[in-house]
């Protein structure tokens, strides 16, 4: 996101990452500092993106004491593109603006590729007018940028996205994996599928990875049991019934247990397929 | 299919239902016979169609003794229409033999328009040749006309598509309850869902009925019931543990145990939006 920032013409001021390393090479390439502290980064930029890895990394960013991006924060606009518990958008609003900040959720749905190349599907939510107001830089970004609501819907969105595609590819690893302990053609029952009520858009992109093992990550099983724990969480709070998304979520649950968490979601056939993790 | 027959300059010569006044109105349209026994039916007819409602049916018009299909069966050839468990196009290909009779299981993944306009998707099981022959008329009445495999083989398949398409179901059902539990815009759900890897067949034929309760019956929640019953019955008795599967399975007995077997399967979202069946 910073390179393609920098490409669209906007300065980088300032880089950080947890492993340091990091943060200085990308400082390097693109003529930016490379703060060693969450400080320094608010110092340095009136627009500051956090990419984290869970809800608790996004609280500790923004600790009320020690060192943290809310010092010094006042006029500053966060745009914070980690999947995260809704909650915790709300929370980090409600800090960004006791510190005279703005803070808005940029959730993203798409990977590496999109994030270099300004083409993220980014749903947004807070403020509308902190929306409006950043939103010439988010259109450098992404290619379908998208105001849900106020803060946290576009991280209830995202992981109803993320449920309903964990319980279509578990779904899938199942049905492939029946077909294939019937001894049928799983390239024929793949291409019935996509002609067919079966047809998904996980099974286009994990179709043949769930047939060839080929479990590469890009969405890993540890991230999917995390996005359907937050969804079915939401749900029961509400006091739904939600089976599915319940057995889903177990599935993905047991990948980590198995020590397969790492591997792509598509890893999931592994525990459907005959003699493999079963 | 008999009408589209008819219309490709095929001579339909006798037709049979049991609601007898179906028969006899096809039968004017058509200038057939409207058979009252079903030995009528094979005396009048080279090639017969069967299309029936469930296993038990099937088995009893090819009955080994009283009126039956297989009554001076010697050189027909049936095609049997109905989505059955794969072991009952077995059983039935076995008595065919045995009256010196053969056939075919043609398994359809569509609906009544495409059996009038002859755009049928259709999965033939059974053995080659009798495929081979007959295969100028199925051609007749499908837009995607597929040799699967052995007598059994192409159920298993329906099967496994009609699995993944209820579990894809019961799955967006969930989270379109989710979201309306929550008070998000369905409409705005349903769109981002199309965009991101949410995305599915029963999203485009069945989300939007679910968000407005619609559920005019296409393809029932008992006859997904049924399949999602018989897939799940395979996938055990190869001894796989297939979670999703079962929720789903489950979703759709619980539609027909609340009386609720007959709306189309999207109203598997009765069960999981707040203040409807829950």
């Amino acid at each position: 996101m910073a390179r393609r920032l920098k490409d669209c013409g906007f300065t980088v001021a300032a880089v950080y990452d947890v492993h340091a390393p990091t943060a200085a090479a990308l400082a390097t390439e693109l003529g930016a500092t490379a703060c060693t502290t969450l400080a320094q980064v608010t110092a340095s930029a009136d627009l500051i993106f956090t990419v984290v890895t869970d809800d608790a990394a996004q609280l500790k960013v923004f600790a009320p004491t020690g060192d943290s991006l809310l010092t010094g924060a006042a006029g500053r606009i966060f745009v914070n593109c980690a999947t995260l518990t809704p909650g915790v958008h709300v929370e980090v609003e409600r800090r960004a603006r006791a510190a005279g900040a703005s803070s808005l959720e940029g959730c993203m749905a798409s990977s590496i590729p999109q994030a270099r190349n300004g083409t993220l599907y980014l749903m947004c939510g807070g403020d509308r007018a902190v929306f409006d107001q950043v939103r010439p830089v988010l259109e450098k970004l992404s290619g379908d940028l998208r105001y849900i609501g106020p803060a946290g819907t576009a991280a209830q969105v995202k992981a109803l996205v993320n449920m309903v595609m964990n319980c279509n590819t578990a779904a899938l690893a199942e049905g492939l994996g029946i077909g294939q302990a019937l001894g049928l053609d799983l390239t024929m029952l793949r291409e019935v599928f996509a002609q067919t009520g079966a047809n998904s858009q996980v099974l286009k992109t994990d179709g043949e990875d769930m047939q060839n093992r080929a479990h590469d990550c890009y969405f890993s099983g540890a991230h999917a049991a995390k996005d359907s724990s937050i969804a079915y969480q939401l749900g029961l709070d509400c006091g739904l019934n939600l089976p599915v998304a319940k057995a889903t979520k177990e599935q993905f649950d047991r990948m980590v247990t198995l020590g397969l968490g790492g591997l792509d979601k598509s890893g999931v056939a592994e525990l459907t397929f005959k003699g493999r993790h079963g």
